[in-house]
């Protein structure tokens, strides 16, 4: 099934359903494991081990439904991998990813209130199932605003026959980590043009085009994320920092179906007046403040056996204030995917070369090649 | 439903149920989320924010059942958000709340082996889904004995037409983080009367009166804790000390119910020989002594609606020995809540004022306001 | 139902079974909890508490199932308690057991894709559930070799009507705590042979002989761990090191039941060719090199009412590299169980007598006794 981040899936489900006797509650339950290998090598012309990345990357529960009725709706997901607790960075284990509320106040018009991801860039609203890649982009990696608590609306509205999108979010701008928070909030909003109709059941929102789209397909994004006085080096994500920051991200982000082929792009800029700042120790540390482009490029070559080949070029670039501490970083990725597509199976191949400073030589210092294969399955 | 944290929920259930295709087991499995936000002001005259709460306060996963009959029951329940880990405390983190094994003699005796609530003071012993304001009182977060890992039972006569409870355990001492323990454990014992018969639906584990008691019920308990050197500052909860406390808590608890009214009262005082110890890293603490109580009265403003009135005066005094580092402290507290009757979702907005060393000017340095809005959502 | 921990349990179910509508998907879901009361003694001729042990010693969820049709199958396997998480070794909450898929190109050759068991010593592989005493011997805590993620395979061809099992691995070596890995892996390889057929309801990986062997059966294994340069002291657990150690485990096994009895034999050997290393703040420790033995004696009293009663002798005698370290120890245990067939219920008296250096005197320094009660409920 189909899935938008942002709301429960209570249609058209595939997880373990189950309805109270009286019909005043709907659960559907579900759960997702990633297992990966990923070899790294030492540089561009060494190709011997770095390290190898082996484990499970993912394993989380989930679970969707309403109560008394479709309109007053829940999702909670649960997150158990040490990569999924964000302990490495925090000290603090965070199993609960998202634990929100919904109400429907039309078919067009809900709001949210708890936890779950912001209307940040398009990417990262995709749910880890619907990527084609194993991992997210560098650019993402970089930039993304992540999950938040606080309070959001949707609103969606047509002009015309085109769709439109509205997201807006107030949150305490700390990520999931935090329980108390200052009156330094975060500040989002996002929206969405289609201007040639909505897409196969929500295809704006998985990467490949597995529904073979018959008729072009387009959705433009765009938004801002102003986060005042964020206590960490992300925003929502990120060490701790002694002396706040304040996080101005700008998104924008479009994509592009027709029969079997995807194209998506995502451009991200993040603006911070004084990106230095200290960590919990004393020592010197800062906010990534910069600029970085993906684009993904992908075609299903067998819509039966559900073969995908897609290519991705990332591009990141510090600005030159923190110039001395990173370089410009571009990853070329190639990747093959199975998807099986009943359910949450998929087979991943994927390679690739990232290259520094903008110099493509192997033998240049900061090059190197990867290769991964993950299998990802779920109901 | 009704339940009491003591018991697994076997009847008259809503979660979701399951029974061995030979009957031979059966599971009732729920869930719970509050979400809560929680402005508190820097002062009694400065509106200020001092800080927002904006979380995940709980997180729940609960599973109830029996193995070949109903007189061999089982509760498990699972906390997963920072708050219930009680990870800031212990430096453990603490997932398992309950995890007990019953066996019922007869219909009012039974025994139980595990981990689960002590019989301590009653608003303790109510689930947070039965309570009538969004936290327990202070005087509860004070003195409370919590969860703790031993064996415990429960005797229900009857004195003529006078129901009683008698409740004992024997514990570790230590609470739900510990492993192994010395040989101070912990004595725990409460007895009940209800000299207007038994509360309809089991209402005197529920905080409002939303059966609407047609004729007055009434509920005395008291009890006594007795724990012997005990390693942690609260007995049950705090963080660790070097040198081992004995804590005596005793606890007398009334409800009274009737036509949609509801009154409650609790006295708790701890007394400690010697509260002065030090934690971890040498540095002095105690443990609180003193007393205190709490008051709750409410009126179900609308049977069929679910709007429930309450207020709360709580008063909590340290004990001289300890006068140097607390403060006596009062809060007053409104609340009004929307129930929602056949599930878990209830609707809370509180307000209070607190009061430092019986000054109830707004001036007075330690006073301050807060609000509060949660929602209960569960099945 | 019966189990080994190696395959998911997708026949003969007692849990929460679902098959999805379209036969596209199956799961069963089970939990299992032990609760345990330990007294220690404080010496052999001081019955004095040294401590309790008194805890929820695991409770853990699991899900098997497959995708699509059986022979894509999955098994996960989450614990909770704070003796699961391998906390206290690692600093890292490690909630997930098990998460692996599985793909059966023939009933007798399957291969494995994640994190479970590796193919180590018989006691270890089996599962919690099928142990006759509450806890594994010290030759398993010793010298096994628990879980890893990687890529196994699992071959069962006969030679006449001899059944055997091969399997083999190859993983991290650092266990389920790693996220990434340096290139020295681990290789394990294990044969068994059942020179009288194979066991009633895969008996030989269940420890007492519940289906009471008409006929005698029989099962020899034996293997080989080589763990390269492993950052852990146990290889796949224990605490970090900061100079990697090259583990060598071998181990041999065999059980036999007839007709209520079972007798089961293990010896396992450590060689490590420099085991002493320093730990992260720089304390030298070491790899315990060495080797045991370990022996478990039953016999079904009755096999309607599912009483049994065991014998076990263990021995463990370090390598005189760290003979002052660690002293030679022996371990004779005497247990009660209480079976009760249908589902995962047990309660077990075990009482043990431990011996250092071979002297049996209760005087001695270093011996001591205790005694264990332990529950465990489960579905």
């Amino acid at each position: 099934q189909r899935q938008r981040d942002e709301r429960p899936t209570i249609e058209d489900f595939k997880g373990i359903q189950y309805t109270g006797d009286d019909s005043t509650f709907y659960i559907n339950f579900r759960f997702r494991m990633q297992n990966r290998l990923k070899y790294t090598t030492i540089g561009g012309d060494d190709l011997g081990a770095e390290d190898f990345e082996a484990r499970i990357r993912r394993l989380r529960l989930r679970m969707d439904g309403y109560i008394y009725n479709p309109r007053l709706s829940y999702s909670i997901q649960l997150g158990f991998t040490r990569g999924d607790q964000d302990y490495d960075d925090t000290d603090v284990v965070n199993i609960v990813r998202d634990a929100v509320v919904f109400y429907s106040f039309t078919d067009n018009f809900y709001v949210a209130f708890g936890q779950n991801k912001l209307p940040g860039n398009r990417q990262r609203v995709n749910s880890s199932g619907e990527l084609q890649f194993a991992e997210r982009s560098l650019v993402n990696a970089t930039f993304n605003i992540d999950r938040d608590f606080g309070i959001k609306a949707y609103y969606s509205p047509k002009i015309g026959a085109i769709p439109i999108h509205l997201k807006g979010a107030i949150s305490t701008g700390e990520g999931r980590v935090s329980t108390t928070t200052d009156n330094g909030l975060a500040y989002t909003g996002r929206a969405e043009f289609l201007p040639l109709g909505e897409f196969t059941n929500e295809g704006d929102y998985y990467e490949g085009d597995l529904e073979y789209e018959e008729t072009p397909k387009l959705s433009f994004g765009g938004g801002y994320s102003y986060n005042d006085r964020t206590t960490r080096t992300g925003g929502q994500t990120g060490t701790y920092v002694m002396t706040p920051l304040t996080l101005k991200t700008t998104f924008y982000d479009a994509i592009f179906k027709y029969r079997g082929w995807a194209y998506q792009v995502e451009y991200m800029k993040r603006g911070v007046d004084n990106p230095f700042t200290t960590d919990e120790d004393g020592e010197v540390t800062y906010a990534f403040k910069g600029q970085g482009v993906n684009q993904q490029l992908s075609y299903l070559l067998d819509r039966k056996l559900g073969y995908e080949i897609a290519g991705r070029y990332t591009w990141i670039k510090p600005h030159r204030d923190i110039r001395a501490y990173e370089a410009q970083t571009e990853v070329i990725e190639l990747g093959l995917t199975k998807y099986f597509r009943a359910h949450r199976l998929k087979l991943q191949f994927n390679a690739s070369y990232n290259v520094e400073d903008g110099t493509y030589r192997t033998s240049h210092d900061g090059n190197n090649w990867a290769a991964t294969f993950q299998i990802e399955l779920g109901i």
